[in-house]
């Protein structure tokens, strides 16, 4: 029997409780158990949820009920209206997901939404849900982006940073850094035995020669033989807007771009819906929907809204290949 | 009756001369009349054409023969071997596709693709295709490239640049003259009475309120007010992640983007095949198809190689639309 996967709460006044119910509805005769971190208060009558007191317990129910490992908001809850006074609660969700997952009770975490100024507003000091997560499992600055949907899985060697600091910083250690986890968790846990990787240029026809910028030249075509050199399969720099065509992406399994929007323009132009946002390089397993918080369609616990359940539906078949996988390829190696 | 198209002869060592046969096939019952002004050498045995001396002569003969405007290549044409030496007819086809767009005998100039560094090594001393239409249009530094495909059509506020000087050369003042090109043709050439404008951040998120990146608060933001001081109808800086998707697509016409790859990653990550390249901010219509030569797939006159002829057709049909509404447009405000 597979780990069940936990479920953080995410912002109380967010989407996530809705959309937790809506998963669990959906998922409940999958077999594809997961718990939920939260408090039950936000659940509302209509859907059967049973307190459990550790992830051993939640397969046991799920098909019945949604199981949850209770915690409690301190403030009201109002949809659409988040309080800093709850951010306590928030943290205290992801931090036990990640402690179970750690020590092996969870197969997974999968994230819903927070919000940024919410949590920083009562004194949290990561910059975003990611780094608190590496943080957590011991892993800071280790934490790869990878966003996935059917078409098309990218990895980011920089996040959240302006576009002109993300030029700057691009450095061939850190494109290097960055495949080579790519390539490690293609084995791991999405199971191809030859990832392919595509590396972007950076530039217009990636500098077609150095015609436009130096940047291919200087930094990315070196760490592209040094990976090489490393055995892995890489092609590039590629012209980043051909790249990611239709003709394009079945020549690779993920594609290393150099800046936040070369690699998440495609795929939110492919599948705004369906995409998923998973972190590489944590000991860990952890997705989530790629989207936010939604404060301006959030709703109340009888009520359903217009959120769409796709993302985090993904993120969480996703997490569940993904474990099921890893346990594979780890039998396999070991 | 509508003039015809003038199609330029492009590389004769590229998949132009292909292409154009095989277009002229598709179209001749079709009455999107066109004529190519090329080497009738290149058409090989398979294609009847019939040689025009001027382009009124083009519509009564389309139907059963794709009509020539007769050059002559100095040099044997090997397809897929480029030779310099005929650089003098390739620029010669675009210098009397603009002659007789501008005298008004054709109704648009259709390029077929040329290699840059071919005709550098003859001495062409523009940077491209466009600056080239443009110089001979006297309406040097007026263009603006837009790439279209049915679910997008974006504008780009710089192109052939490195992305850094991009985000360096990026000012308020180019924002607002590309948008200004940008509405006027959309109200005029492709009949939309009251264009909506989404121009895009240039940071993670359009920068978060200043959190991740200046210029959408410095350069961004002023240009979108300054438009909408003009009385159009523009949001933005749109976070340039997000703004592609599918659900975004429908709020705006054409979207303003501040570097190469931002516009073209999402138009040829949706349709490659279909995309078509207009230059707009010319007296002349001008689009051509989204591709290169493509010497490594040419083949000879009487051969039938695996080019998509789809970019070509959609670039004489998008001409052919433009130019029709022009002539309403035109009249209206006449």
């Amino acid at each position: 029997m597979a780990l069940p996967i936990a479920l953080t709460m995410g912002d109380p006044a967010g989407i996530g409780p809705e959309l937790t119910r809506r998963v669990w509805s959906n998922l409940k005769a999958s077999g594809r158990v997961f718990f939920w971190i939260g408090d039950p208060a936000l659940l509302g009558a209509n859907t059967p949820y049973r307190e459990i007191r550790h992830p051993s317990e939640a397969a046991s129910c799920f098909v019945d009920a949604l199981p949850v490992l209770p915690l409690s908001c301190p403030e009201p809850v109002y949809s659409g209206c988040p309080s800093p006074g709850n951010a306590v609660t928030v943290i205290e969700s992801i931090r036990k997901a990640v402690h179970y997952t750690l020590e092996g009770a969870a197969s997974a975490v999968v994230t819903n939404p927070i919000a940024k100024h919410v949590l920083m507003a009562s004194g949290f000091p990561h910059p975003g849900h990611t780094e608190f997560l590496a943080a957590l499992c011991g892993a800071t600055g280790q934490e790869v982006m990878m966003l996935a949907c059917p078409e098309l899985r990218v990895t980011l060697t920089s996040v959240h940073i302006p576009l002109k600091k993300a030029i700057d910083t691009l450095s061939t250690d850190r494109i290097v850094a960055v495949s080579r986890v790519t390539e490690a968790s293609l084995r791991r846990d999405f199971g191809l035995p030859q990832p392919r990787l595509a590396v972007a240029g950076l530039n217009p026809h990636a500098g077609e020669n150095g015609m436009m910028g130096g940047e291919e030249m200087r930094i990315i075509q070196p760490a592209v033989e040094a990976l090489r050199r490393e055995g892995m399969n890489v092609i590039g720099p590629m012209p980043p807007d051909t790249m990611f065509s239709a003709a394009a992406r079945p020549r690779y399994d993920a594609a290393i771009c150099l800046y936040h929007d070369q690699g998440l323009i495609p795929v939110k132009t492919l599948d705004m819906a369906g995409g998923v946002n998973i972190t590489l390089g944590l000991p860990i397993i952890r997705t989530s929907p790629d989207h936010g918080t939604a404060f301006d369609i959030a709703v109340g616990p009888e009520e359903t809204g217009k959120a769409s359940i796709s993302s985090l539906l993904s993120a969480l078949a996703m997490a569940h290949d993904m474990a099921l996988q890893r346990v594979m390829s780890d039998a396999q190696t070991s």
